[in-house]
């Protein structure tokens, strides 16, 4: 088989667009043009500057100016833009979505993208949310490649009702990515995400933030001294700010409710350490070693040890 | 120079013991001696397990079954054991130590160290507590390895009236091994360390125990979207259980104090979420990444993504 042939039995889509072009949009844009998922890609970003930077950079895509003349001849337009930018450009998106067009998006948040975006869009297209649970804490056009999305999970949140063709057309595309794919409700995605990924960023930009805050402490101490555990929950800190301030807007409920258990587990551990019960530290200790190890054999981790990489 | 001269420029000591031989220990027996830092080294463990397996493993030491005759010819008695058996090995190991020995450790607290060690010195022997900040989740002789120190930071925590000498040949010792040193009070050290390396470890083990115990979301999706943020804590939480026990049992009141202050931070950021004043997060989540920076900067983390590694 020919490169040609290739790409043509692997295309899903004969245009996307992909708008928002961070690093999930253009590690998007690479990734469907390695791997010949579509006909042509075309990126569109509203900053200028970014559009400026994809073009130099080539991340695989015809950067446009015109959003909704692109938006208009795609067969999928996908938003890869914060939760909190997603929400206004749903209005100027989803007008020019042609019949049997696909929008999805990337959002960390599923419930209040769904109730935003689908008021506006139009009759005979289709609206299939999506999130890929991928990414580093880097930002921008330079920060995307096109092997994020494999061996990942990525997961849709399909509105009842939505034809199973379309649905399945979406979950074929993030295979071609790389991805496994699962589908559930858009209420328990944004529970599990809750806990497996807002609270773990919440918890590292408030520990970063209380270390930063000390008077008995030296800020060059601390950074002097990050290996001992402190430098892992930096690096989660070091997300995107916008975009997190987006997620915990917009997933309020389901954070609330996770912080609270954690807060109350908290307590908890610190009356053990207030009472020297070293057993019940011991016991909790030996259970979430488990935890990792299934981690690494689920093969979302690797079992090399971290010593500063 | 011939490696034998080499070897011969850097010794520090004639005969070095080190008791334990899990990731630190038998991590200091493979630098030592790839680094010629002494004469002799020997490697003592409580286990009979734990020393046939670091016969087997060629660790860079002489395994040897009897402590109290070992310890009687050393110059330099290294305790790398968790804070809790130090207490009990300092008992043990103190009277048989030589006129001129020094005895120093790897204990991540230093205070409690000090209490319990101190009663116990000889007379004309010396007492260098200290704390490399180096390690990863792992344990046991086979996790050790000879360059876990270098770019690392030590800490040494000389008590009062120490004789300059003594300081100055344990600082040449760690510095020998590739680590910056760094000299402070014990009290110190253990307010610097709760926040940089036990709060961590703390928080880290108490989401995934909250995890864990969630009725909502199945374990398996835990596992599953982990690369959101949680592989991360799961990572320090599969740290040696009996030594971190050990650590919150012995430095409870800075660990408490620091406990306090992180919760009463995140109190504030719950609020923030609650009101929905997104500008307060994008406060803090600027300000933490600008902290990551530094600490790429410092040298104790590569600016490498992490994607799973």
């Amino acid at each position: 088989m020919s490169d040609g042939e290739k790409k043509q039995a692997k295309k899903l889509f004969n245009h996307v667009v992909v708008v928002g072009l961070g690093l999930i949009g253009s590690s998007l844009t690479r990734a469907i043009t390695q791997r010949g998922l579509a006909g042509d890609v075309s990126g569109y970003d509203a900053s200028l500057e970014v559009r400026d930077e994809a073009r130099r950079l080539d991340i695989g895509a015809q950067i446009v100016d015109d959003l909704s003349a692109e938006v208009a001849r795609a067969d999928l337009v996908i938003l890869a833009v914060p939760v909190g930018a997603m929400l206004g450009l749903a209005k100027e998106v989803c007008p020019h979505l042609k019949v049997g067009a696909i929008l999805t998006d990337v959002g960390s948040v599923k419930g209040a993208i769904i109730k935003a975006v689908e008021p506006f869009m139009p009759k005979g297209a289709y609206f299939v949310p999506g999130h890929p649970v991928a990414g580093t804490e880097f930002s921008g056009p330079e920060a995307g490649f096109g092997h994020l999305f494999e061996g990942r999970w990525s997961i849709l949140t399909p509105v009842e009702g939505t034809d199973e063709a379309i649905i399945d057309k979406v979950v074929a595309f993030w295979e071609g990515l790389g991805s496994h794919v699962e589908l559930m409700s858009a209420e328990h995605h944004d529970i599990v995400l809750a806990i497996t990924s807002h609270i773990p960023h919440l918890i590292a930009y408030n520990i970063v933030g209380t270390a930063a805050d000390l008077e008995d402490v030296r800020q060059a101490e601390v950074i002097k001294y990050s290996a001992g555990g402190f430098r892992d929950f930096t690096r989660i800190a070091a997300s995107d700010p916008v975009m997190w301030r987006d997620v915990f807007m917009n997933n309020k409920e389901a954070v609330l409710e996770m912080l609270g258990r954690f807060s109350e587990d908290l307590t908890q551990l610190q009356r053990h350490i207030r009472r020297g019960d070293g057993q019940a530290l011991e016991d909790l200790f030996d259970r979430t070693r488990k935890i990792r190890r299934s981690i690494v054999e689920a093969g979302q981790e690797t079992e090399k040890p971290d010593f500063g990489r």
